[in-house]
């Protein structure tokens, strides 16, 4: 049988060639891996995020191939970076990996490292990194990116008056996450012995494709705030409008069909921004922003009772699920 | 009995408000952490470098309290920066910790990040995190810097004629990793039992104190090449010359009293710098700069037989010691 060369059958040095070779060359490197750092352009501001990926509460093997991995842990980073307005140049990746992980694996997170970077925000690359041995397979990657000649949109600006304006999913990442828990706890997910929509919830949750570019879009249609929607809308949404002393009013009817599951969902990195004035193409109004009330959140004018988002934390030892997310 | 407060027993949210209060703020934030992303003033390029400390291999709770861990992630990080001639302004924190962790112990890690860059970096400050659980306890730090007007110093400019010059320790923190296997294995070591020189030995493994201000000064005196010593000067040195195509001998006697320990020992952080002209203060000539030979490193004009640093992939599994480490 077939032996897979293992992590612990090569040197840092012959792993991190192996993963370089395969991870591109971002535009903003004057000088990328290989040397004590890179050394990189920026134009105007530096715009800089870190999200860690850990095997357990952030993902199983079983269901995430290499390449998954690899991509998620580029998308998540990189949403955050576009959610401040700003345009992703570069990722760093620090990899602690068990000494048994096939290298194969390894080299698939470099190339999903890398897709993502070219499909989402091209321009970007991996431009450093730093592999270790731990039992626990760990991505913990930092995302940089330049603000140009863009004044950065942050969570505190929302102003009462403003169109409450959404871009990308609501609730399928969660979705693709049940259907994980519910059909191949355990095992590799079969794809094809599930509906499509099923099947594109899963494909979302393993790959989430956060809508990028919208971000700059956002930010030159003159965004008065803005964030990224990783922990479900209900939580995000009542980050923002506390950030910003508002309270925020959404129409549950603009949610879609699984309007419960669109405010408690977490993970499909969605861009929730405000505005002023007309909302760009990309976005769809889903609220209104108010003077501050006694609550942060209403859902037709009601305070929301609802489930708000994920916390790892607390969710961890959850008696009906063994493995939470956080994102 | 006192019951410790654990991360277990808290948010996510309300850990990352006790680590923020406690590490300070950056010179070079406009935003800082809170938000999707920091914004960081930039000046001149760039300069960006990840690496991770793993319980087990890189570190252990019985030996590092918090303030020694978080001092150690911040200095050998800021090191990198430093040996590329630039000035650090940022670290990104993503610490990844068992549920059963202190939260006094996670807030002494940022304790150890804050006084580490006040120290050895002023003005540099955490700007912004992630926090995941983990049943390995993981520090992923990604340091910033700017160049200003400097150039930056790569390790492939050394060029024959050079004089190749140190400043910082060599050896030391590994004469102190050896007393802590010899004397406290499993067990917190007790400094006072120790001569003065094993003392500062295991302070120094634990909390290493680079010279980083060289760095400025050595890009500024002209060097033509230098790196960050992390892995032994023995490996170092040899990459330093393959990178720049040349030959590196080194004059033992220039070593102190262990030479082969100071070829060997890693985490010292000390720069190893190449100059053409006069090395500035803080510096000493351990060697000279030759035309590519037939091995990269002489010793006394002798091919260096030695061990080679330290690889934590290989060196794992050694029989003689249970736990290694990396830089």
């Amino acid at each position: 049988m077939h032996q897979p060369v293992v992590v612990g059958d090569l040197s840092e040095r012959e792993i991190l060639a192996r993963i370089s070779a395969r991870t591109g060359v971002a535009d903003a490197a004057i000088v990328g891996p290989g040397d004590d750092a890179a050394v990189l352009s920026v134009a105007g501001s530096l715009v800089a995020t870190t999200d860690t990926l850990v095997e357990g509460p952030d993902f199983r093997r079983a269901w995430s191939d290499g390449y998954s991995l690899g991509w998620k842990s580029a998308a998540v980073n990189l949403a955050d970076v576009a959610a401040m307005g700003a345009r992703p140049t570069a990722l760093l990746v620090a990899l602690a990996v068990p000494n048994d992980t096939p290298v194969e694996y390894v080299e698939r997170i470099a190339d999903g490292l890398r897709e993502a970077c070219d499909e989402l925000a091209p321009g970007c690359a991996v431009v450093g990194g730093d592999l270790t041995q731990s039992s626990v397979l760990t991505v913990a990657v930092t995302a940089l990116g330049s603000t140009d000649d863009r004044r950065t949109v942050l969570r505190s600006g929302a102003r009462a008056g403003d169109t409450v304006a959404l871009a990308g999913d609501l609730g399928v990442a969660a979705r693709g996450l049940d259907v994980l828990f519910e059909r191949f706890d355990g095992s590799a997910p079969r794809l094809d012995e599930l509906t499509a929509d099923d099947r594109r919830a899963v494909e979302r949750q393993l790959r989430p494709v956060p809508p990028l570019a919208l971000g700059i879009v956002a930010a030159e249609a003159g965004a008065t705030s803005m964030m990224d929607v990783s922990d479900g809308l209900a939580l995000d949404a009542t980050r923002l409008a506390t950030a910003s002393g508002v309270t925020i009013d959404l129409a549950r009817n603009a949610l879609g069909g699984h309007p419960s599951t669109a405010l408690r969902g977490g993970e499909d990195h969605a861009l929730l921004a405000t505005f002023t004035g007309p909302i760009p193409e990309g976005f769809r109004p889903i609220g209104r922003v108010l003077e501050a009330g006694e609550t942060a959140l209403l859902v037709d004018g009601s305070p929301y009772a609802g489930e708000a988002g994920w916390d790892p934390y607390r969710d961890w030892h959850a008696p009906d699920r063994a493995v939470g997310w956080s994102a």
